[in-house]
């Protein structure tokens, strides 16, 4: 086992010693960097927040995430910064859907309204394009809860750009 | 040794064993976990970013975080729900700075744009107040490169709530 | 005939002789101000606009102008500081249809993308509430052209206030 | 006299017999339409707002309007819709004094934040390049009143296109 290894394994003892917090958090936590590094998910925030994703129909796409406790603020709801994120992978990878290859979606700007407070199981977010040119998407997005209130709504305009070769 | 104390280090092992991944940005991460459950930092979120903040004068909110892996999203620059987060963070740790202890800030809505590349070794986002209320107020914010590039500039409102005693 | 009407039948004249452009603008302008004396209009932009509007559901405002010479820019389409307006007149009296007497709302903040060329003979504005509490309603409108293509989306925060005594 | 011209006296000598309105506000607006047919205003709303700027620097342009009752809205501060055209105005014409002869700025999104009644004798907006690049242009704006206290703040999103032969 090598010196990192080693380092990784005594910091996990260390956390595990003296923690009273949830110890299934931060095996979820383990879990995302796993799928990760295998490639399932693209970075670390998508790991973090444990998010899964789809189109439903030509304009529509929907990610949902686990609105487990690696995702609330200190008030033991949903972090803002989360569901903002949430929001523009949805609207972003949406956009990507339907982009040739060699191009891809730069967000240039985004709006968001938060409006109800993230609670009960899960977050589900739809995104849809209300504006399509060569070089411009608009895109709208809305945050649900699992009891259909409307946690959040946002407006985005990505920029469609050509990959470097 | 706990039943769920041996799946934690089990999980570490099957990462370890298969990834090619920087074991580095890990180590951070469960430092960072180490963080969030000693209550340095109040989230999850706050614990992947690094962040560390502190009032600069009496109109000014500065956060910083490093700019490392764990960070990126898959171009290898700051992801744009990370950026977002910094922003909504330095913004509303701003307004809490100046309420009495019986009330909060709640962000009402947010318009981030997105300037240039997240690069480098470090964001800094530096919060200022552009407009005070009893009910309100209007935050503004701009995040910075290492080389003083203009990353992203954004506006936020907060909404002060008096919090159930 | 007093000194002011004098001066003002003068100028009249002066624009008679001298211009080139259509008088057909001008007549529909005189009209406008004639409905804001008389108090069919409460602002002289609504009148520059003829703005017509209505509830058509217990959700939704729709507000109508006509798109001539008076509202256009130098391009001969909409100007955006026209549709901006539209959306706000009528963001903001789809909330008054709803207060009661003594409380009034305020503008807090609005974000426009205009999307197409404002061309056609009208022009018609659809707001619709999407957030309501007792402090603030969040406020969604899109603007179409006579051939439905959306010219512009917005969404606004108004802050209910009550009126003083 | 032709049948239009007599129409238009007859309908100015309308308004005069039956208003009890201020008969200088009329004259200021036909005043601007004068201004307008001879190709000092370049649309009828910069008439109506009798708006004169100036670049001021080489990235400030100000834009200045008398606040006077033809801009005002029912509670006798300026109209939020003259606010917020103001503001375009000035950002859209900030980006145009730097473009060359062939290429034009389209306003893409804005966003505004109205923060005190626009009250005084004129408002003043300033407004400032926050990003540049070939395709678009961000723009800051603060309208101020005579006593310098800020009125409203926006960001906006200008789009360079070339313009048609």
């Amino acid at each position: 086992m090598d010196k990192l290894n080693e380092q990784l394994h005594s910091k996990l003892n260390a956390i595990l010693q003296h923690s009273t917090e949830s110890k299934q958090e931060l095996l979820s936590l383990l879990e995302g960097v796993e799928l990760k590094h295998k490639g399932h998910y693209k970075t670390y925030l998508a790991a973090l927040m444990g998010i899964s994703s789809r189109l439903i129909d030509e304009n529509t796409y929907e990610s949902i995430i686990p609105n487990r406790e690696l995702v609330h603020n200190p008030l033991r709801i949903t972090h803002g910064g989360i569901t903002a994120s949430l929001m523009d992978i949805a609207m972003g990878s949406l956009v990507h859907q339907f982009l040739p290859q060699q191009q891809a979606a730069v967000t240039s700007e985004m709006k968001i309204h938060f409006l109800s407070s993230g609670t009960g199981n899960e977050l589900k977010c739809l995104a849809t394009a209300i504006f399509k040119s060569d070089t411009r998407w608009v895109v709208q997005a809305n945050v649900y809860r699992d009891d259909k209130k409307l946690v959040a709504t946002a407006t985005g305009t990505f920029m469609i750009i050509t990959k470097r070769a």
